[in-house]
Formats: C-alpha cells, sequence, structure tokens
C-alpha cells in the first residue's frame, strides 16, 4: 500500500482525493495533504476524512514520514521546486502537468530526478486515451509510412472570463507563466511530441487577452517543421464554442483524421510515392479505403486514475511508467517556442533554443505587467473538463 | 445567340468546346477557335464540327468580325494580354482563372476592362456551388456574428509527376509563374476573398518541389490576419491523396464547417461574449445545436457550363456576374502575398504589397532555373478535377 500526500487542494487536488476515497486507487491511500491556506484542509472534515494528516508546510509534510509518493496539484511554477525538494527527501513524485513553466527549471528538476531511485511521472492522463496509443501503435509499426503533415485543432478548451477570475493565481505571467498552453494544451502538446517527437523548428502566432481580460495567450497558431521535411500546424483556443478537437495526419498511407475520438484511416492500397511513380495519366487518382480503426484493444480510458495506479505499479512493481516524468520537458520547450516565437516574431530552433532568454523575457512580462485581476475565488467543478 | 471564340485548346478549351456541342448553353455558339498549335486545331474535324472557323492566330480572331466573346483557355500569363488586346477589339472576355499570374499584370488588364462597356467576367464556376452559395448569404446576414478564425484544409489536389510533366508550359516559373496557388487552389483563394474579404497580411511557409519534380509550390500553408482580428490559416498540398477539403469557422455564433460539400453549423443559442458575460461557473459551457443546413434554395451547382450562361446573359440582358473579371486581382494578391512570404521569411501586407518587388523576384526565380522538364506531353480528360 503506497502511502499519498497531495500538495494543494484545488481543482485539482479535491478531484484526486475523491478518486482515493471512492477506492479507484487499490494499492494507494491518501495519508497526507498539504495546503498553505488552512481553510482549504477543512474540506476534508466536511468529506469525512479526518484520518488524513493535514500540513500547510510541503517541507513538514516530506519529512513528516507519512507518505511515500506526493501528488504535486499546485500552481505550475512550483512544480519543479516541489519535485526537487521530494526528492531530496527520498519521495516518489507524481506532478500535475505541465512539468513547470519554463525549461530551466525543468531541466533543473529532471537533473535531481535522475539523481535518485525514485518514481517520478507526470499527469498526463490523455495518454491512457486507447485512441491515441493506437495512433501511436500505428506509427510506430509503420502503418502510416512517412507522416507529411500534421495538423491539429484543438480549440474545445472553452473557458469563461469566470474561470479566469475565480482563482488568484490564474491567467497572469507572475502566476500562472501563460495561458492555454501552459494550462489546456499541455495534454495535447505532449501527445504531440509523443506521437510524432520533437520539431525542429518553430513560428508562432499567439493573441494575448485578445477575447478575455487576461494577460496570457487565449488564442494559438503554430507551425512546426520536422528534420524529415514534415510540417505541423496547431491551433489553440480557449473561447470558441463549442470548438474542435480534429487531429488530421496526411502520410504516404493516405489521410488520418481523429475526430469525435474516433479514428478514420483514408488509406491507400499502395504508398503514394509508388502510386505517383507509376501513375501514367494526368489525373490520375488512388483507390482509397475509408477504414474506422477500434482503439487499443483491451486497453482501458482511465484517465488521472489510470496514471494514479499506473505510478503506484511503478513503486511496487517496477511497472514501465506511461508517463515519465523527465519527458515533460519536451512539451515545455514546445510552449516555451511558440511563446517565444510569438513575442520576437522569429522562428525558434528546439535545439538551440535559449532558455535564459525565454526565461528573461518572462521576467519582463512580469515586471512590466499592468494587469489587474477581478478576482472572484471559486474551487471549481472539473468532472469532464480535462 | 452570342458568337463565342475559344483561344487554347488545351484541357479546359476542349471542356468548354464539348459543353457547347452538348447544346448546355441555349444563347451560345462556338463559332472560332484559336491555337497556335495547328495540329490541336484538327480535333474540332474529329469531333465533326468543321463548321467552327479556326485560327492560329489570336487577334486574327478578334479582327474577324466571328466572335462576339472571347473565352481565354491559354496558360496563365497570357490571360491578362489576350483580354486586353480583346477589350480594344471591342470583345466581351470570358477568362480562366486565375485572372493573371501576377498582380501587376492584372492591374493593367483590369484598367483596360474599366475603359469598356464589354462584360469581363472569370471562370471561378466554384462561387455556381450552392454551399458556399448558402455560407456567403449566412455570413452577409449575419447569422454567424463576427467570424474569428477562418482554417481552410484543401489538400485534394493531387497531382501525379505524370500530370506535371504532360504540358510544356507546367509547374515552371518562366511559363506557370507558380504551382498549386496559381493552377488548382485559385478556386478556394477566391472563395475566400469572395467569403472573408481580403485579409490585412499574411505570413506563409512552402515547399517548392518538396515532393515532385517541379520548381514550383507543391505545399503551401498561410497564416492570415484580419483587420478585425479574426485569424485565417489555408493549408494546400498536391501531392496528398486521397487528401482533405475541409472549411471551418470559429465565430461568435458557433463553429461552421463545411465538408463533403455539406454545411455543418454547431450553434450556439445566445452569442458567445453574451455567454461569457453572464456565467457565473469556472467550466460552463453553453448549449449548443448541430444545424445540418441545406444548401442555397434553388440553386443549381452548374459550375463552368454556369458561369459562361451567366456571361452570355450579361451580354444579352445585363445579369449581374456571379464573378466580375476585376475581381480576380484580389486572389493573385493573395497568391502573389503567399509567394513573396515564402521567399523573404517575411510578413507581407496586402495594402502596401510592392507588386513591382514581388515581379521583380519572379524574374529572377526564372533567370536563375536550373529545373529540366522531362515532357510527356498528354491532353488530359478534366472530367471532376475541378
Amino acid at each position: 500500500m503506497v502511502r499519498i500526500g497531495i500538495i494543494g487542494l484545488g481543482n485539482m487536488g479535491r478531484s484526486h482525493s475523491r478518486n482515493i476515497f471512492a477506492g479507484k486507487i487499490p494499492n494507494g491511500k491518501l495519508a497526507a495533504v498539504c495546503d498553505n491556506d488552512p481553510k482549504k484542509l477543512e474540506w476534508l472534515k466536511e468529506m469525512g476524512h479526518e484520518e488524513v494528516k493535514t500540513f500547510t508546510d510541503a517541507e513538514e509534510m516530506y519529512k513528516s514520514g507519512e507518505i511515500d509518493l506526493v501528488l504535486i496539484a499546485v500552481p505550475h511554477y512550483f512544480h519543479p521546486p516541489l519535485a526537487i525538494l521530494a526528492f531530496s527527501y527520498g519521495l516518489n513524485v507524481l506532478s500535475e502537468k505541465p512539468a513547470g513553466a519554463y525549461a530551466k527549471q525543468v531541466r533543473e528538476m529532471n537533473e535531481a530526478s535522475e539523481k535518485t531511485d525514485k518514481v517520478f511521472g507526470l499527469m498526463f492522463n490523455q495518454r491512457t486515451n486507447p485512441v491515441y496509443r493506437k495512433l501511436r501503435q500505428l506509427i510506430q509499426n509503420g502503418e502510416l509510412g512517412k507522416i507529411k503533415r500534421i495538423t491539429w485543432i484543438i480549440t474545445d478548451w472553452y473557458r469563461t472570463q469566470v474561470y479566469h477570475d475565480s482563482g488568484a493565481w490564474r491567467s497572469m505571467w507572475k502566476t500562472e507563466g501563460g495561458g492555454l498552453l501552459i494550462n489546456q494544451c499541455p495534454h495535447q502538446i505532449d501527445l504531440w511530441q509523443w506521437l510524432f517527437g520533437m520539431p525542429k523548428r518553430i513560428k508562432a502566432f499567439a493573441g494575448f487577452g485578445k477575447y478575455r481580460n487576461i494577460e496570457v495567450e487565449d488564442e494559438v497558431t503554430a507551425y512546426m517543421e520536422y528534420e524529415n521535411g514534415a510540417i505541423g500546424t496547431f491551433i489553440s483556443s480557449t473561447t470558441e464554442a463549442p470548438g474542435t478537437n480534429r487531429l488530421e495526419i496526411a502520410c504516404e498511407m493516405g489521410n488520418l483524421i481523429i475526430e469525435n475520438n474516433e479514428i478514420t484511416f483514408k488509406r491507400m492500397t499502395v504508398p503514394e510515392p509508388e502510386f505517383n511513380a507509376n501513375a501514367t495519366i494526368g489525373f490520375q487518382t488512388p483507390d482509397v479505403w475509408e477504414c474506422k480503426i477500434p482503439p487499443l484493444r483491451g486497453a482501458e480510458n482511465s484517465q488521472h486514475v489510470g496514471i494514479l495506479n499506473n505510478v503506484i505499479d511503478a513503486i511496487e512493481k517496477g511497472t514501465p511508467l506511461l508517463a515519465k516524468g523527465t519527458e515533460g520537458i519536451n512539451g515545455v520547450k514546445i510552449a516555451n517556442a511558440i511563446h517565444l516565437s510569438a513575442w520576437t516574431d522569429k522562428w525558434v530552433d528546439l535545439d538551440t533554443m535559449d532558455e535564459d532568454e525565454y526565461y528573461n523575457m518572462l521576467q519582463e512580462k512580469i515586471k512590466n505587467s499592468t494587469y489587474v485581476k477581478n478576482l472572484n475565488e471559486q474551487v471549481n467543478d472539473t468532472t469532464g473538463t480535462y
């Protein structure tokens, strides 16, 4: 039985606690909770769980000897320092996404994790989705052939002004470090690098506070180029309703689309380069079979519960992680590169991106901020929102 | 009865001739045909239409007194000079798309047309599609509210190497002036400006001869910004099979998608800004009704035949044109701006775009060309390809 300590009793911390209380984590128990706001800890009483130890200081919880695994569910900037501190106390770590707000601090976290033998996972719950797992299998098995173009329209992260106003830390450079790239889309950005690998360079465009009273981005279009010539466009917004979630891959074997959580593969019977080489008539087009491809067989769409159980299995049995903590830097680098490109109106090369330049520009944004938040604190019900 | 003269008996000239011979143009007759290759004129005999006068020189046909309307169906560079010459002989003009290869020459054509009272139309046959006509009506009636984002993935213009090799003029800067922007996509670029108006500025990315042995573009991604804040992404390729044709519009009233020639409008019951202003809970989302919207009532998808009949009605009865010739410059400017942005890796502002700079860069491409064409001449059957 792994003893879990959660840091942060906001939206996500409460959601994870509920899953544990509901018996969905058979080999884990909620041993302790930490929140620097003592009032939030009263929620445990309301839930009838006074047996859970409470702390208002993370280090006190870390050194209490009460927990084996810390689940970090606080604003993004605090993920790396809290993980680094946890490693120093020999704890296993599962952090909410994103890995951090900027690559420089995430790199330090990764370096700390590599000095321990403890488990380090990230809450990339969408990696459990059998539809994306199937796509990853198709790519890795060569079913698609070479990928030529990726277009992901992911605009169904609808957020109202009330949402932004509901937390003091939300939607500000100083306390959140970004908008949709850092809060809503880390899932899709992680899936992007998990499925397709890291692009070589990015040119991006963003709207900051375009449709909401916030200072961070609520609209993004990013164009990416890969070393092998593949291109990608990532289009996102948090102010479209109902919005769209449509991933399209143009590849040598045809066009594959994921929409409404279904895979449709418009598949040629021969690879396109071969068809082209053998064509003899000007307007010739290939036969295409429209295939509905089922999700990964036997895989459960277990989301947050699946990731937490997987981390516990990794601790107890050495099971491989679905989402390794050290991989989180990839998505953070992509998000940082998109910011940097939008700010400077220049290409950003992922390999040579200057992490200090990004950090310094972010500090400038924080220093020069004139944003005034109309705070209206709420703990939100997150059911069905991630 | 309007007497039509066609210039160019290639793919399109033959297709238009067949439509006239088949009686689809009730108030038009094919009076004359011109092609500078006398062999191509023999096709009229094969078709049993020896009554049609033939010419190998356009000006001879223009001054023959045999025709009232010239239908120009030759490579793009020749559209403006042949139209200008036709106006000088007092003829009505219908030109194949695009209006020309570069804005400078199209501007001269427009100036010449404005000095005459003759009819000047362009073969933007996709404007007859009742689906796009309905969309235009919805936009103009304010059904969508303000448009926030347009994304058009138009990659179903599949072309093999054989196609590029089938005409001596194809796919070279010198003789075609561009690739998919100038040959396949002028339809979608025209619809774009017809539906949404002209963007303020464009940043574009293109692959030139990326997947085919050609020197012009076979892959394009263009990001556009509008004066009112709307953004657009235009994604095109001629080497994807089967490819995609999906137009999505995110607007204040919801998301509208045209795919498979069907309009789906995921429509909110109140405009998004109003919903946002009245929301009281963090993750609140609006009610959405998924509406299937029928094509424009009573409108026929008459394509090339419809445009030709419309031009004849304009000549005989003053009927308004579906596609006015002078509007063609808009699409040419967008195509030129995309080239220019991709070549220079800079933003291009549509209002202040330097048409001479574009022309000079195009001449550089022509001068520095090392492209060797593997010519394999064919007249292609174009049925179902435009």
